[in-house]
């Protein structure tokens, strides 16, 4: 039906629950609101329980599906796999997926240890010389006002920076009744909060400074060790605190990971630092707040207003100084021109579309696109050195 | 591909503009994210300008593209007409539709004057004896937070309601070289910023108190009488200020409706309200402000951070008592079952899909949706009394 | 003890409840904080319950209690009479006063209604002429953020003012149990919310913009007509709802004055603007709320928030244009060079400090201090215009 | 010229800059504003440079001056000492007043190490057994906003606290032409951010809490380690940068003392706390920030917004629950009896007055005040632990 001359790209998806539910809107959004230089097609689910897997693939026009995920990258017709697994399965399928030519997106955090992570960046440098790429999901960069952010840093505006404070806090687990899930294991997720929402914290912070986190001292806590298991159930999976368990009994499980980590760190420009990642923060839901504080100005953000940045400008005269509410919805802003007219909001879910979005332009343009499996790795230095200073009294760990 | 029995509605949507791009979104993502009991069909796409129409056919999946309106209501497997035109349309086209048996959903304002809103509401009347069904799309109803507010009013949990202040503020015509556009023509868009900002506070003031504007005293103005032509463009048209008109000169253009326009009004439990709609509040991009009082609590909603409903409960204790900044992203929420987890913000177009998820229920458990025309007719007709009111002297003016 | 060699002002101040309190702090801190080319001596207190008054003396360190004010305007040892009563003293007091040759400092409104008001600016230009100074106590203006505003807009950053909008919001009177005081009568109050606070931001935002409003189109509301009569009882009088009655009997009393009242108003620069002021608006304490927009820039004050002026400037580039939160506490503010460092907020009474600085200060250089009687007269025809098209349907009515 | 038959407290104060005026601020209104058991006599104040000390005793209303402060510690009229000098001079002058039978109001920090606090403690607990009372200057204790925190807790409302996060945050210190001055330097200061204001959001956060900080592992830095010596200066000295220097030199001087500390720390209950103090942090002026999530609710404050506190509920239905803004200025709220009706805002120097208030009602109770030296003591063990920790690479440091 339509003349549409532009080359197409198969999306074959690993991975069917919040996070595919999320990706699949955003490859469909992506070529709806979008000028591509290539065109997604939603070719292929990959889902062990291929009942679960239609319902997805039927609501959000995927074309196929397949219950083995090997089988999915290799057939012709996909050219990206998109990986949206737990954290444990992502080295074995992504490698798997670039060695098989394919290029790459993997859900966060890369994977559930350096060592894993080392592996992948591996597979990835190989890759790239032929040519595949890959990208690391962490999405929360293309929400437009962290993108401003990072454009203010970059020009100078926020000066040399002196301070970070950073948070991601939920209250999901502040209920002892919330079941057990996959979330809570660390043989599933590899850490809790810290690996889970402090990965972004991380990641956002070095991208936004476009400095590293060279150190860190860390305290970690879990606050409730037991939790029920979980009622089966069904349903799309977007909800972080799902029934995703087998388990029809009352029984306890132990929760094996934390449910809080707070550290300090220094960044290379010598910078202070505070973090903190919480599923136990009464009140806030998804509370992700970077304050950065420099030489010539200061910025704030709050994921609960997304669609704001405070900005400080400290060459503005004192007397009218003062931090500005930018409400990013102007077609000036970063991914706005695609969008709404002023004043009308994005939502969450507009990261993945931008995701999708810079990751098909940079295929097409032929370069690496970011972030990279190379700054997934680093993001997962940092959680390690901060499991060890954890473990270690708090003590300085150099990443 | 699938086993979905469900039975299918095929839509068939006039125009493809601002409004067409939002609708075609809700259309699609009724579908991805809600469990509906009938399935939306995007099967033609209406519009006079064939490559245009195509364009945004392809982005969103419809299946064909009509440039005859007229052929398109009377296809056999349109069972719903979606009209996303300029007001002047409107009455035409929803009649034709609702005579041919075909469920409307008509774009606000409902008509350009009171006569031809009268005559869509006797249409609609009587279509509905023949169970077909008609409904007019002021979508920010189903922003979830102004459905939350409705919900607390209808509690009781504001009592009765002694004061209502009501602001749409935008700043898209401040600058003086805003070219023309249909919506600064009198004879396309029937008024300015009265009708197409305004009717939406006139629209929700009505619906979350439950009563109604029984008069009004009212001033109009237009600030800037004279405006560029535009450039010819093109373009998925998501924008405001687009350029869709014809003329390719740099000549001066008539601006022949009102740029704000100011009113008291009075409902029908006695409350005492202000209302201002305007395109010239400098800074504000689209504060649809609403802001209640009652004898037993208050609630305020600003659109600009339209995840939020703050609500005072005058029951608490005083040293206890304050606005509470309600998130409206958890699962007990208006749609949001739907969506994300807590603390994920939805955003502006999401109140589209709810549109459709509202109109294919109803449909669907065969009742009448809400708003009907008889809501649009009853927001024509405060609109009617303002530009009566502002014409003399702001001489109080019933309804 | 001290070597102060500054010319000494014998201050007689005429009433100790609310704002006499308010008044008594603000001499004595202006003589604390600021340098003074005069010397404020607080010498008499004048009040017709000679215990309460001693009391108050006491307290703020008048040295002297007058029982009848006519006896205090004539002493020798006062130059400057402060006239705290209820509005219906205020003329005869304040005539007495200028024409016994002190200096009037008269609370507002200045009278109750405009024939008065008139015969006070007559005898207010008649003192002029002999050196004797009057001043309207409009102590808002001298708020901080206020007077930011206003330097913002005489320099032009706000362009030519399209919109104001302007609340005055308070909730004390929704509780039906408050009970009857000189307040909610029209003999002694003059008019209830229009006198009391509608009267502040009629002023303020004729301050702020430098123009004033020449028409206007009202409505006024009285929800709550009966009250019971107070409890007799003391106190330094610092409430609003205070117990100030004679009365012991729990019998009801008719409530004379206007609960709420709403208008639209015209600027004479054009503006279209729409006020509000209200005893009824539950959850708002002291919201004195007052928003500009303009061609250049736009503001924003809200009293609950006092410290704080938001301004947005539209010269700024659209990418990183908002709001500013300029906290007012830098020294290049005005009064705050007096104060405490950035960031140590001031309070409500800070205002009367600064209006005795700015009283004092326009006697020494012997000019005329503003807002004069002529500003209070103004508002009083504003008040009385809103008055009169409250009672003629909303018909416009030019002030 | 008044009955008053309470008895008369002489206050002797030593110190006259920034403190002392908020101190003199805080004596006079505790009299004018509350109904004292014990009247203060503001008798002497105490200052080296007798022309200053004169200027400032004439302002406020002091009687005499003396410019040795054993001089004053001794006359006989003097019933209280309120020290305000920097903390080189609190133990010497401390403990000879309590040793002479004064009682004794010290200024925050209680001195500049443990040794020196301790034996200052030992002098308090001495005095106490002759009913000499002695009290810490922590006044943002006496914020009501804060108090109403500590007594929500205290009431249970939020629960077992989990977290605790902490700022606060000047930016004096951004611009390198700040000057030297004694803030700067360690043999007067003791420490540089950590002891100025980071002492407060220990003090704080243990006095809401309820507990105490059991560990921490810290991070201290200066950034600029440079300074212009100031120019020599009067003036009454209520500043932070304030020109108190002697030398007339552009020479550079030494900042031996941190400009931010920041640090991880453990409450007695289990809670994880970050903590930051900072003069670095552009555009925040006086930002003490203090959140707290427990597992019945969760609190915030923000000094810059002082008159606010934010209190969620877990037990509100989720759909109604949310962070409420309390406005601390109902009758109900701490303190506020005194002052205005709801609405009309304090400030900073309040909280002095409040202080005044709470001790002399203690003296006149003959019960020990808050917060006692111990309190001071403990808070100085926190810091010292601090210190300890940034200088062994962040090795967790048991306080």
């Amino acid at each position: 039906m339509t003349d549409d001359s532009r080359p197409i790209l198969g999306i074959g998806m690993v991975g069917y629950a919040f996070m595919g539910t999320a990706h699949s809107h955003g490859w469909r959004n992506a070529r709806s609101f979008f000028d591509l230089p290539l065109a997604p097609r939603l070719a292929v689910l990959g889902g062990r329980q291929v009942e679960r897997a239609h319902a997805v693939a039927e609501r959000f026009g995927w074309e196929q599906v397949e219950t083995d995920w090997r089988a999915l990258i290799n057939r012709d017709d996909i050219g990206l796999v998109d990986v949206c697994t737990p954290g444990d399965s992502h080295p074995e399928i992504a490698i798997a997926a670039l060695e098989a030519g394919k290029h790459v997106l993997c859900e966060k955090p890369l994977a559930n240890s350096v060592a894993e992570a080392e592996a992948m960046v591996e597979a990835a440098q190989a890759a790239r010389d032929r040519g595949v790429r890959s990208m690391v999901g962490f999405t929360y960069r293309r929400v437009p006002a962290v993108k401003l952010a990072q454009t203010l840093v970059a020009q100078g505006r926020i000066g040399e920076i002196r301070h970070v404070r950073a948070q991601y806090l939920q209250d999901w687990l502040v209920d002892p009744q919330v079941p057990m899930s996959w979330r809570l294991e660390k043989d599933r997720a590899g850490s809790g909060s810290l690996g889970d929402i402090g990965a972004h914290i991380v990641d956002l912070t070095q991208f936004i400074t476009g400095e590293q986190i060279s150190g860190v001292s860390a305290m970690m806590e879990t606050f409730g060790r037991q939790r029920p298991q979980p009622e089966p159930a069904a349903g799309t999976g977007s909800k972080l605190g799902g029934h995703v368990g087998d388990a029809e009994s009352a029984e306890l499980g132990e929760v094996t990971v934390d449910d809080a980590a707070v550290f300090l760190g220094r960044f290379t420009g010598g910078a202070l630092a505070t973090f903190e990642a919480t599923r136990y923060a009464t009140g806030r839901k998804n509370a992700i707040r970077i304050e950065i504080n420099g030489s010539a100005g200061a910025l704030a953000f709050d994921f609960e207003d997304m669609n704001v940045l405070h900005f400080y400008d400290a060459d503005e005269e004192s007397s009218s100084a003062g931090f500005r509410r930018i409400l990013v919805t102007e077609p000036e802003h970063p991914y706005l021109e695609a969008w709404w007219p002023p004043g009308h909001l994005l939502g969450y879910e507009h990261g993945f579309t931008h995701q999708a979005v810079d990751l098909l332009t940079a295929i097409a343009e032929d370069r690496d696109p970011e972030p990279s499996f190379e700054d997934g790795l680093r993001v997962q230095k940092v959680l390690a050195a901060v499991e060890r200073s954890a473990t270690k009294d708090s003590a300085w760990t150099t990443v």
